[in-house]
């Protein structure tokens, strides 16, 4: 019998090459794996023979197990079969609760690793050319969610919204209309904005524009969820943002 | 002979595991390996028989690359020898300078891949069972350089020492006493702290504190650059972070 033990592990923003190294050996030695819906399944060509792989993710129109359900899950697999790894979109620590569920493992005392991922906050915009940070343009970048425990936009969005900072908003499609509202308030509705759907997938999209024209073509172009937000004047070093006819919309 | 091609690939914190397998395939393609100060050298031994491996980083005592002098290397080698890689600590987007590099290569018409990496911002934290994000604690981070252009401190650190964001600051050792007046002045002098040197690497060190006492800390454990700095309620959550007995020091 193996000791009990959890490991996490970022499987990065969807594109199974993007997982590290130690991430694909953690899997390898896994009994169970428990991942999400954002995770490339790819990668559970990596678990060994007979591992057992469950989906403990939310997708539409199916049951989706609770936090508490996963938690449990967790430790009633580290129990049972040893090697449990919790495989999860981006990096573990990113709004992804996996905090709460290296917490939960900690109180029966199980061991507990972090194998961490690229966060999508970061990579899917550089795999659009996009850097984050850039001299002269920005020297900081601030990451926040669109969905907030109380459901309500964050009141962070606000405060980002004064600064210089590269803004990433993530699972923030639904609040794309209040962000442009919050920006306007700041006269900053002909700062760019990037929208990235299902970044580093084969089915990639991005829309780029301005805070005063993205809510519109991100209608037009029927861009969905998962998708990253990038606003900032970094989103304008993209190759093709200068050829973009509507920058002109831009007040 | 190849088609000149300029791959920016992000190596990680420091371990080698923690490397994507895009990145390290595109190791094993190279004929020309430029890398940083902060990458793993172990990585050199994905390079193909023959590969050309040159250090352009920065080293206290040793004649360095100047940024321009990189870039022209970069163009140099993708002419003569075709596909070079551009390895680069972290993420090549996180105060990596490979926008400037992605900037110049297009000049020259030469394609341009990027292969993002994990950030040190978000990856030593966890890695430490630090989440930069967690419910009911913090719904955002802000990644800031110490080190800007001017040298002076950014001004989003005083921006970030007003909101409740969890703020990691990289590159920032040697202006952590004037962090701590920032946060100070803002009534904060409590606020959980870590630094963490080497993250991830054999000789990781941590310094788990608040505002109010870890620049005294750091100066007695001899910590030194490269360090993450870490600054929110969210170090508190931090396994050994109940225990310190410091934490009965703070105001």
């Amino acid at each position: 019998m193996n000791t009990p033990k959890i490991t996490l592990v970022g499987a990065g923003p969807g594109d199974a090459d993007l997982i590290s190294l130690r991430g694909l050996k953690a899997l390898r030695q896994s009994r169970v794996i428990l991942y999400d819906a954002l995770v490339n399944e790819d990668l559970l060509d990596y678990a060994p023979y007979g591992a057992i792989c469950k989906f403990v993710g939310k997708r539409f129109g199916q049951h989706s197990c609770s936090q508490e359900e996963i938690n449990e899950l967790l430790v009633k697999y580290a129990k049972s079969h040893g090697s449990v790894v919790r495989l999860k979109g981006g990096d573990p620590f990113v709004f992804g609760r996996g905090g709460e569920e290296v917490a939960y493992a900690l109180q029966y005392g199980i061991e507990v690793d972090i194998i961490p991922g690229i966060s999508s906050s970061v990579g899917v915009a550089g795999l659009q050319g996009i850097p984050v940070t850039h001299r002269g343009v920005a020297e900081s970048f601030w990451v926040i969610t669109g969905s907030t425990t109380a459901g309500v936009l964050s009141q962070d969005i606000f405060h980002a919204a004064k600064t210089n900072a590269t803004v990433v908003v993530l699972m923030g499609l639904n609040k794309l209309g209040e962000i442009r509202e919050v920006y306007k308030e700041q006269g900053k509705g002909g700062v760019a904005v990037a929208v990235i759907q299902n970044g580093s997938l084969p089915d990639e999209q991005i829309v780029l524009g301005t805070i005063d024209t993205i809510v519109e073509q991100v209608a037009s172009r029927g861009i969905g969820a998962p998708a990253v937000i990038v606003i900032g004047d970094v989103v304008a070093l993209h190759a093709n943002f200068d050829a973009l006819p509507y920058k002109t919309l831009a007040i």
